[in-house]
């Protein structure tokens, strides 16, 4: 009979094969943002089902699950935390979630999604919720279903959010986000009073694209993004993307007009990649070598994006350059442009955002997909409920349903419970940071002197070397010594935007 | 028991599904050769061997050769040019080719592949032809066997041939490329004596790339590549490339001091693609809809490149945008500029070379590897042999093996019957366009008046849309009467280059 290593290398082949698969899916959906021609489109799909479709079979086989279960029932000496023990555990969740939906709910959902997306569309063209309301209705009926057929202890949604954080639970995130929410709303209105206010026009300007790729491309590169193991594409819509092993790649959308927009998106992007580069090698295609969750991953995005990105401290070493690089910036003094670079306003669009109000944007749809999941919330009365929270957290009248609970495309195509780890992203990293100042010292000493090296080797160290031995609550914890809790991201919001807009908080 | 509609039904599905793999395989190569960092390369061969696997598994089936014999023991109305009986006839001719190399042959050219072209490499760049010959001794050794697997009537180097070139014999291609020799080498000595000469140094300049692009972009869309299906990279080595029915690219490589470089590569592969694009799409991915061969197909490239994209006719629409787009022209008269382009001169390397002693260097190749094949040179003596036929065709001493026999990749790899097809392209460009004219009146004229629709609905209407029913040969006649001939490629270098060298041929 096979002992336990010999089982535990024929699954961890099966899972490898899976992966490749995966990445090779990867390359057709990079070819296919980045160069395909338009009417390569539908033939695209044909070839991507067959990669997906070969890759679920490899998944779901009765193999891999025959070999879990004899894994699981005999004795080993893996310690908890191994890569083996985390391998094997990750391993059955993963299982677990692709064989529990009946194979009529998965093809439900992508149907409903399709159909559902191109209702949305047309809604949002038309300004018309009634449109789309009855797919909206069905599309969260099954969720619901999904959620009852991954199981929960607590409330439905919970099953939602563990898709995307693992273990996540939503009266503990609710709890979070309503403390950060009594913070953020008169925080928000202070700003708007205050003596100092950002003149947006700053920020305005002509800006060759080649050369923004130029700068940002050295700006990534210092930052520590491995160009051996990477690559730069453009994109209508910036991602992050994983081909291989050593080939990690993200895209940016270039403005002649703007060069900020290029520029934070060019380094939010290398830092999802940054984590990306540095999970552990010799783990790679396996769960002990992947990134936890996509809290996490926003928390590295965001970390340098903000609190690297808009900072003097960063732009004291390159401003000069640009202003060398960008005529146009010759007359603009740098803290002119940065104020304006760190502008907080309540506006309708979260994708248009700043890291302040972006939060908000947030929990309005968490709120709403808990209370729609609970079945507090009719999907009729969402535009209502919708309206009434961005008046009462972010005090601004939606105009219309287009630019309110129709702006994003998520819910058309059934991605629900997704949206809250954007804003646990922006807690987690404030929270890193207070423990990587611990060690390290001020952050901004660090980012003055350069010492880039040493603050992704301390984000390695702690975070991405972990892949998924913890749960992203468990990493927090065991990064910082505390749950996750706002009081980190509170203090980092008032302090920046305090300091811009000339206000003691 | 299923009638042959539902055998081939179900062929055609089977066949179709190696194709969408192949096509896979194309995404991952082109990727590969543009934007794929550089550590990812050891990775891509684990996702490109994984899609040849799946497509190896496809084609060679036992349920494959079950439907073949099947539908081939059946009686059919099919009349034998249908599609039905084209694909039945050529899906068996590629089963055969797949299944009757044994396994370990397979490996054996893969595996000395590999360290063929390492020897090569290292050879190359040490001038030293010692280190290559046991490794060129193996290769033309392994590519004996595979004739011998492959079976032929005459000799061994049909075979070889007839993977790239259906059903071509190796007697008759020596017959029509002694008639073609016998015309150039004397012609190739004329127009060194002649009076006029060009002056090479019109080439250079500096031509600003992104308007290189821009330009090449407008020619390629003008003569009928399209964009919507289509798509332009870069890459060191020029290639094109299909993807699927609608998604036919190129690359290119530009160089800021030539212009003329990056336009005529860019024309050669439009050329290629438009062939691609132009296949009958209800047959798409099977023969009925698949180029017949690299001759055909070179003489689509060549057409383009050389009988549309050097000629005066062209130009004389072309050269003022040429002109207005880079300032180092203004000062160029067209004709200088175009005879530099139409400049023949014996030379070392292939590549480098022109359209008329292309043609040479070819033959040269074609006639050491029939040598070795027919056991009448020895691999040893190949040095010896190449630098006297370079003396005798092209009046040039070879300085070394360098820049001889060492200078092609191909061999080290295993690619043996592969260069005849270039010169194949060549004479077939000339036969094509002669039967175009009959029909069309003078190409000329015709690119006079950017009749471009008109000249690809023919070759589309005469070529491209028979798919792989006819061998290369059986096409050559149908369209033209004529068994191929070197004579009408005579007659247009004779005409092209005496006209620009101000001589009577």
């Amino acid at each position: 009979m096979a002992n336990v290593h010999e089982l535990y290398s024929e699954l961890k082949k099966e899972m490898r094969d899976s992966f490749t698969l995966e990445s090779i899916f990867a390359i057709l959906d990079f070819d296919g943002e980045t160069i395909m021609p338009e009417r390569a489109e539908e033939f695209r799909g044909e070839q991507a089902a067959m990669i997906q479709g070969l890759r679920h079979e490899k998944l779901t086989s009765p193999r891999v699950g025959e070999l879990l279960d004899q894994i699981e029932s005999m004795s080993t000496d893996w310690a908890p935390d191994s890569v083996e023990a985390v391998n094997v555990r990750e391993w059955r969740r993963d299982y677990d979630q692709q064989v529990k939906l009946p194979r009529e709910l998965v093809e439900a959902i992508t149907s409903t999604g399709i159909r559902g997306r191109a209702a949305w569309t047309k809604a949002r063209a038309e300004d018309n919720f009634a449109l789309f309301e009855p797919w909206l209705e069905k599309q969260f009926d099954l969720q619901k279903q999904a959620a009852e057929a991954f199981g929960y202890e607590t409330e439905a949604y919970d099953a939602l959010m563990d898709q995307y954080e693992a273990g996540a639970k939503t009266a503990e995130v609710a709890e979070v986000f309503a403390g950060l929410r009594a913070e953020l709303v008169p925080l928000i209105q202070a700003l708007q009073e205050a003596p100092n206010q950002p003149d947006m026009s700053k920020l305005e300007g002509s800006f060759d694209i080649e050369k923004q790729k130029a700068f940002n491309r050295q700006v990534v590169s210092t930052l520590g993004f491995d160009f051996e193991r990477g690559a730069i594409g453009i994109t209508t819509h910036p991602f992050c993307i994983t081909l291989g092993p050593h080939d990690i790649r993200i895209t940016t959308r270039y403005e002649e007009n703007r060069f900020d927009t290029a520029f934070s998106s060019t380094v939010h992007e290398g830092g999802h990649a940054m984590y990306e580069q540095n999970v552990s090698l010799e783990d790679w295609a396996t769960p002990a070598g992947t990134p936890v969750s996509l809290g996490v991953h926003e928390s590295q995005s965001r970390f340098w994006e903000n609190q690297v990105g808009r900072t003097r401290a960063f732009w004291s070493k390159w401003y000069p350059l640009a202003q060398e690089t960008f005529p146009g910036l010759k007359d603009v003094a740098m803290d002119d442009y940065l104020f304006a670079m760190n502008a907080a306003q309540p506006s309708l669009i979260r994708v248009d955002a700043d890291e302040l109000t972006y939060n908000l944007h947030i929990m309005i749809r968490f709120e709403l997909e808990r209370a729609v999941f609970n079945g507090n919330l009719a999907v009729k009365d969402i535009p209502e409920a919708w309206n009434e929270k961005y008046r009462e957290y972010l005090g601004v009248e939606v105009p219309n349903n287009a630019q309110g609970c129709l702006q994003d495309i998520h819910w058309s195509i059934g991605i629900m419970g997704y949206f809250p780890t954007y804003a646990l992203g922006n807690i987690y990293a404030a929270q890193f940071t207070a423990a990587l100042e611990k060690q390290l010292g001020p952050l901004e000493k660090l980012i003055a002197r350069e010492a880039y090296p040493e603050i992704l080797g301390w984000l390695r160290e702690n975070i991405h070397r972990h892949g998924r031995r913890f749960t992203p609550k468990q990493l927090v914890e065991h990064v910082t010594g505390e749950a996750p809790t706002s009081k980190y991201l509170v203090d980092y919001l008032k302090s920046r935007f305090g300091g811009w807009y000339g206000i003691e908080l």
